[in-house]
């Protein structure tokens, strides 16, 4: 068993399915909004590649413009093959504590600008000795928990004291602070909500770089926001960085953000239609996903919904008669990508209806 | 970047983390209690290989015993990579449509025992069409819905017209019928509640047996039920196939199969711990899962409650004071591994907590 692989110009209609589509109009047009908004603002994106793993797209968003020239990820091994990949700025999230992994974060800074999130002294002391022993020079950002209860320090003065620490050290370089924001369940996704809550939380981060320069340490990364605040964080003065993500592919809980179109889609098949109002197409959540039951959408076909999402298959229903027959092949938008991309091995990219290129998920596994 | 592979004998606690480990003496228990079970029985398990992916896995059921030799996968391409893996008597369990991969079902079937779930004309004449003109023989079985409301047959009239017109078709071999039960929510999981509604649904795929061989044609195969009913369906006369599949690998979602035991784990390494209380360990839902919102179980360490599943990060609360430190690790449980093992790479097979093998899971990405 080979991965199936599409010949360049093979029309969406002959596409084996399931397969996910990138859809190059929709993907430069999300990255044009980008380079658009940003081009005057001393505010920058920093595209998130952990939802995305693949380094020709970051690359395209980096050539597009916008952008601070950098990327994210998520994972060490996500680093690493973007830097494999040909992207020399990286900020990694999430804290890493093993030793064998604090050594291969300090050997990717030999050859690419890396920073790593750090919030917690041992994991500190340990990358300084790393990566001091192997002649690297690790940049170290600290995170700050603005809102989501997960790792990050929690108050002004632990933050200055992490920072004093590290700018005592050898092989880290203290660069900056970085926070990401949680999206509330309910909370309103107006662009006045989005505001005054976007900006109470990269507050907070901007309140430990203040108190960090006090201290006479420089701070010249102040990294935070995400697509929620992606036009909002530019109006904020000392935020030099969105942690953009969820924009570039886009994905039906975002839908609020008309700004941008969607641009991964999932091209399934029609295997059965087992009452009149029913068909049964050929994806499940094994390649798609359903986060907190919320179901796919049917990309433009009026008055077919998505009824449920099985392992292998999904069930569709219409209010009329079913206009899709055995064979007929449907679109699917994803609630989320986030928890979608991985599950795959290639993007089909697509412009005009025809494959233009395929393009492996390269970071697809790299969970360690 | 190359997939990290640990040693044979690297012990648990030096692992690269997060890991998806599957412990091989509670594998071979679960393998021995369907063996044991189904010894004298002439009910057999055919394991359900879309949730394991990993030929090796399956052969060692059929190894152990208590099956009838072959296996289901839900896709065409996982029916290839078992075959490559050495299966032999392959049911593919979802509808195939289009022609190519009804050709390469029918190119499938001149190596191997292929049978294909069928509920509609237009696919079954195609696969005559195609299967005779390759000089190939597909097994056709007849999918019944009995509860899922997806693919299948809904009455009994329309499954033997279907019989009937395979029954004279070229390139194509009735060999019986097939279904799968919901396990609705809510429902009750005591041995007799799962006994009268699997009872109940079994009922009606042998109901449209008996009108089958009541038009003189023969049914070799009555396939269904699954992990839910392992212990019913031999109670049945006339069942002669459980598709089972979680029991293997067990996930929280069927803890009251205590038959079985949890051979499959995430082991995780705390990156943080921004409270006393609160631990964050590196493994999140990209990795594993979170269906309908129903968390991970923390293994083994009393008062530890996973609090929330993020992108890449998990979040631990304990009761007390957290007993993880940064650094530690700690083992997970799965609600479900239907939808996780295909986002791995390898199983990492362990037996008294060192690494014995590492399988990988070479149909993750075949979703076509």
């Amino acid at each position: 068993m080979s991965i199936y692989r599409p010949q360049i110009g093979t029309p969406l209609a002959e596409l084996d399915t399931p397969c996910m589509i990138v859809d190059l109009d929709a993907l430069e047009h999300n990255f044009d909004v980008i380079a658009d908004l940003y081009a005057d603002s001393p505010t920058k994106m920093r595209e998130h590649a952990k939802n995305i793993k693949t380094p020709i797209i970051l690359h395209k968003q980096i050539r597009a413009g916008g952008t601070m020239g950098g990327i994210c990820t998520a994972k060490t091994a996500e680093a690493e093959v973007m830097v494999e990949g040909g992207l020399t700025d990286i900020l990694i999230t999430s804290q890493v504590v093993a030793p064998d992994k604090l050594a291969r974060v300090a050997a990717l800074s030999k050859i690419a600008d890396i920073k790593l999130s750090v919030d917690s002294d041992g994991p500190l002391n340990e990358l300084s000795r790393i990566s001091s022993e192997m002649g690297a020079d690790v940049g170290v950002v600290l995170e700050v928990d603005t809102s989501m209860g997960r790792g990050g320090v929690r108050a002004i003065e632990r933050g200055v004291e992490l920072a004093k620490m590290t700018n005592d050290l050898p092989g880290v370089t203290f660069r900056g602070v970085m926070s990401h924001q949680s999206l509330a369940a309910g909370a309103d996704n107006d662009r006045e909500s989005r505001f005054i809550e976007g900006r109470r939380y990269i507050q907070m981060c901007l309140d430990v770089k203040d108190a960090i320069e006090a201290e006479g340490i420089s701070v010249d990364i102040v990294s935070t926001g995400e697509t929620w605040t992606y036009d909002v964080a530019p109006e904020i003065p000392g935020v030099d960085e969105v942690q953009g993500g969820t924009y570039a592919l886009m994905a039906t809980q975002a839908d609020y953000m008309d700004a941008f179109q969607y641009a991964v889609k999932v091209l399934s098949t029609v295997i059965s239609t087992p009452e009149s109002n029913v068909a049964v197409g050929d994806v499940g959540y094994r390649a798609m996903t359903s986060p907190g039951g919320v179901l796919p959408r049917v990309d433009g076909i009026v008055g077919v919904e998505v009824e449920s999402l099985e392992a292998d298959v999904i069930v569709l229903r219409s209010d009329g008669e079913m206009p899709l027959d055995v064979g007929d092949q449907f679109l699917l938008l994803s609630a989320q990508q986030d928890i979608m991309v991985n599950r795959w091995d290639q993007f089909v990219a697509v412009r005009n209806g025809k494959v233009e290129a395929v393009w492996p998920i390269l970071a697809r596994g790299c969970h360690h």
